[in-house]
């Protein structure tokens, strides 16, 4: 059975002493955040993923979900329950805003929360997930009346939501969509098209689900300027927001997937169901982008939750594991062998997973706060720089944080031997699952496009400048003797990174196939560097916490050690990402599509 | 449904062109093979695996292997009809010795065949694949009347063979094995124990299944020094070749895996079953690497098998997707979208798949030539050199092949989209079976210790030197104008390599746990030199052919493309992995085992 442990130290470290997050308290809902108040949340909530959640995961990964003939979904056995529990106890409303029925509290409280429940189960916590990027499109575009209609019941739990992008012909490329919005006299309109893809489209956890649809009304122009967004709900709301009739639209299929199992995802028919307009009409791209955005910072941690819960059942598992004696003799001298972390290539394969999921949490955790700056903050320069640092880092993170920790799982399970090949003992399901995540919310090659093509660029380049300028100040500020191992490989690193930013610019506008052909590189070695920043940042604290004789030395000093390794083996890396950037499209573009 | 195209084409010009065997009618069986010979047999071999078992593989794959209560185990449906049509043909003996009943063709025309089966289907091909290893091994340390009892019906694919190493409690280290050889007046053995993961370990293809097995004897010394290999047929078979009474082997259960669905990977329970010593007592484990090492470079093609065909579906699918517009403007103007092979970074990736494969099959080729010369040569010399060559490739092709086998069919499940993670079209299969390959026959971490810890030092550097040399030779014998661009990058490469190799020779031997922090690195390192040497011979050829006015001067064009893109992007990365090596052990070893 594997096993989770929810890293509650670690998230207080990073809030406490490297994000230093009571430097906000001035934002509404920090100052109720107070070391005590998180630890106690962070505590409760890790108990009921470790306790409630969890246990779940790998009797749902064997179940999946069943379509009935009715249409209906049966989650598998215990989802409903552990669902209910977390509805009642009010966790998803934990970062939302009070006057929607939410707590209210830090939103990186609440993505540190969401990383717990992703590792202890991915394909159940997707129900919570989607509701929250639901009531974020809500939130940001519906009108005052559809707030107050659905908002309340999505963040109390009792409703869930979705998000309907995908038809067959079209995923990436919206533009191509045909579902078509038949406008009536009432002024809502007839939803007519095929979606699939759907995750949670279907299931049995909460008696409503309010789908958002894209669709394009009759008469709208083609392409991506004639898209709508319509609120569908399962079944129709009253004024008074009780359900009514069971609207036009059901689950036709669900599919058979690699992974995720326990999450239904659904082909959905709309046959004429009533969907109202949100947001402006032709305007629909828009506002799917704020769930979208926020659904990406999500899956990106889905990413990093996988590697954790991942490397946490390897590093057990190489501690037990009897075989084979150390190199230099033999370290279990009684036992028949010595345990397999005694092996330099064990321990480099899992310093290398944890040497990303420590600073690839930091980095989770600063960009929430930077959504957390953004939508508090009442400072518009502060707002700003919040935003542009959001924007920038956001496909970063989606991309990055899930291409790794899809490899982390496969290392992870590679600890195992023909062990991690076999069901029972979920290796396998952490790989499965974990690769779900370099596709949905835009495959990874699109957060690559998003980055060079789309956020480099804007206003100027003025977010990537602001961002190379506090990495740079913060190297020039830390070049003593104790943080030049790290501050100076960073230095390496970053100005690898502005080198391939100003070949872009350089190389790029005239001929974009360039960026295209480094796009993904660039991505990594942008990755690259915001994780040295997060080591480097998370160093610092770390020497201070030794410095001022905090209890947790020994954690402290094996953060110092992580680092190194880092800094000596992953962050190299950037070279060699730089050599592919500058060797340009030529090469890329020659052959003729039949030769491949 | 997934396609599969055997490429003959690409192996005959591995074989004519590259490897130029015609330069080898010298030794036993290649006077037969003439380039006409040869493309009539791969052309009926390509012909076999596209048409009669390819098309089996998806639906195994969802049917898997069923264990009855009498512990009888049925193979997907059509498994056996194909398994006999293959029997009939006499595929299995191709390029086993005609005095045991094969057709004594040569080695790497067998390996080119078995490519195309495993690409088809890979829990299909793994039956026949473990008769070859059993073969193998009976046939190098079977004492002349076993040869003759159980070779032949082997060699036909009358009945198969098995290998039976792993043990509950040990996998790698084959020291702590616990089954016992009880010795009988008779000079046989009563075997009792219990085998875990024992592929293809029981099914109904065969008419009789000859199991060779590790065991001890009982009062045998402890450790790896005390271990026999015994072969237990599933029947008993009589001096005339008659089977007779069912053999005290049977198969417990069978395990639920990630992939290879269709191969029976059972628990195997030895209760008291009679088996026949093998070679010397004690010195099984000898007699078993005869079968590893056969195995090993068989694995190591499965991973280039499962890259190739995972490529194929990537790159048909990128030529008929329509999604987005070519950022040049679009090339598809009258269509709703472009396809999306327009894309750079779809390019890219198919490149970097495309780029692999093609050098992992002229390496795997080249591999399989060393062994043909190896057992066919009639010079001393010659013969040690061959070898060598083999004993060092044997590591690198099955931990490199595999690693990037794997990691190349995740890539081309990426192209898909949403449509890669759905079981239905294929691409999910193909990234889980390709999934063990990196895992059986040795892990790759001790597949890295066996190239560091024992190939590199044996015979003082014998075989490494000679390897560098060869490729050294090479080099300087092309750096005209035209091979310069591949043989430069080429030099700085096998450089950094050399510098690895210098590294663990100052720094490793008075501590090993360098050699063993840099293992891996420097296995893929290898690897990275030992396929860019296989490019430029491809480029040597290709130019030479289209020098001749050869009829095929856009495939030999789209080579040199595609070298470059091997040298501009994936050699480069010899550097990154250098300065992993050469960071050491001194970071790996520092945490305490309960840090982790």
């Amino acid at each position: 059975m594997p096993l989770y442990k929810a890293p509650v130290e670690e998230v207080m470290f990073i809030l406490n002493d490297v994000l230093e997050i009571a430097r906000y308290n001035n934002l509404p809902g920090f100052a109720d955040a107070t070391p005590d108040m998180l630890e106690a949340i962070l505590t409760e909530g890790a108990k009921f993923a470790e306790e409630v959640v969890q246990p779940l995961n790998r009797a749902g990964d064997v179940e999946g979900c069943t379509r009935h003939e009715d249409g209906s979904v049966t989650t598998p056995d215990g989802f409903k329950a552990a669902y209910e529990q977390f509805r009642d106890a009010g966790w998803l409303g934990l970062s939302l805003p009070a006057e929607i029925g939410g707590q209210g509290l830090p939103n990186v409280l609440g993505l540190a929360f969401r990383e717990f429940l992703e590792s202890s189960n991915q394909a159940w916590s997707m129900y919570s997930g989607l509701t929250q990027g639901a009531v974020a499109a809500i939130l940001v575009h519906g009108a005052p009346e559809q707030k107050k209609t659905y908002l309340p019941k999505m963040v109390s739990g009792e409703w869930s939501g979705t998000m309907n992008l995908t038809e067959p012909h079209c995923g990436t490329d919206l533009g191509q969509l045909k579902t078509r919005a038949v406008p009536q006299p009432d002024g809502s309109y007839k939803i007519i098209g095929t979606k699939i893809f759907i995750s949670a489209g279907e299931h049995d956890l909460a008696s409503n689900i309010i789908h958002l649809v894209l669709a394009r009304i009759e008469g709208a122009p083609a392409g991506t300027k004639g898209i709508s967004l319509f609120i569908v709900p399962k079944f129709m709301v009253a004024a008074d927001g009780a359900t009514g009739a069971r609207n036009g639209v059901s689950c036709g299929s669900i599919e058979h997937k690699m992974g995720i199992h326990g999450n239904a995802t659904c082909v959905m028919n709309y046959d004429g169901a009533t969907g109202f307009l949100i947001g402006e009409a032709n305007r629909g791209l828009n506002a799917m982008f704020v769930m979208m955005n926020e659904a990406r910072l999500a899956v990106g941690l889905q990413g990093l939750a996988q590697s954790e819960v991942a490397y946490q059942n390897a590093a057990a598992y190489a501690r037990e594991r009897l075989q084979g004696r150390a190199l230099t003799g033999a370290q279990n001298p009684s036992g028949p062998a010595d345990p397999i972390i005694v092996h330099p290539d064990v321990r480099r394969t899992l310093l290398s997973i944890k040497a990303f999921n420590e600073a690839a949490r930091t980095l989770a955790l600063w960009a929430a706060l930077q959504a957390d700056i953004d939508a508090r903050s009442s400072d518009a320069g502060t707002k700003q720089a919040a935003d542009d640092n959001l924007g920038l880092i956001t496909p970063v993170i989606k991309a990055m944080l899930t291409d790794c920790g899809f490899d982390n799982a496969v290392k992870a399970q590679q600890m195992f031997g023909g062990h991690g090949y076999i069901e029972e003992h979920g290796m396998s399901q952490f790989v499965r699952d974990a690769r779900i995540n370099m596709i949905y919310e835009g495959a990874n090659g699109i957060q690559a496009m998003d980055l060079v093509g789309r956020k480099l660029g804007r206003d100027g380049g003025r977010a990537v400048m602001a961002y190379f300028a506090e990495i740079g100040g913060f190297i020039a500020a830390n070049g003593d003797d104790a943080m030049a191992p790290f501050t100076a490989p960073l230095k390496s690193a970053l100005d690898q990174l502005q080198q391939a930013t100003m070949w872009f610019m350089q190389n790029a506008i005239t001929k974009p196939d360039n960026a295209g052909a480094g796009a993904t590189d660039y991505l990594h070695m942008f990755g690259l560097v915001s994780l040295g920043y997060m080591w480097a940042r998370q160093v610092k604290a770390a020497q201070a916490r030794i410095a001022a004789g905090a209890p947790d030395k020994a954690r402290m000093a094996g953060k110092l050690v992580t680092a190194r390794f880092f800094m000596e083996r992953m962050l190299p890396e950037t070279g060699l990402r730089l050599a592919r950037i500058t060797a340009g499209a030529d090469t890329v573009m020659a052959l003729p599509a039949e030769a491949f």
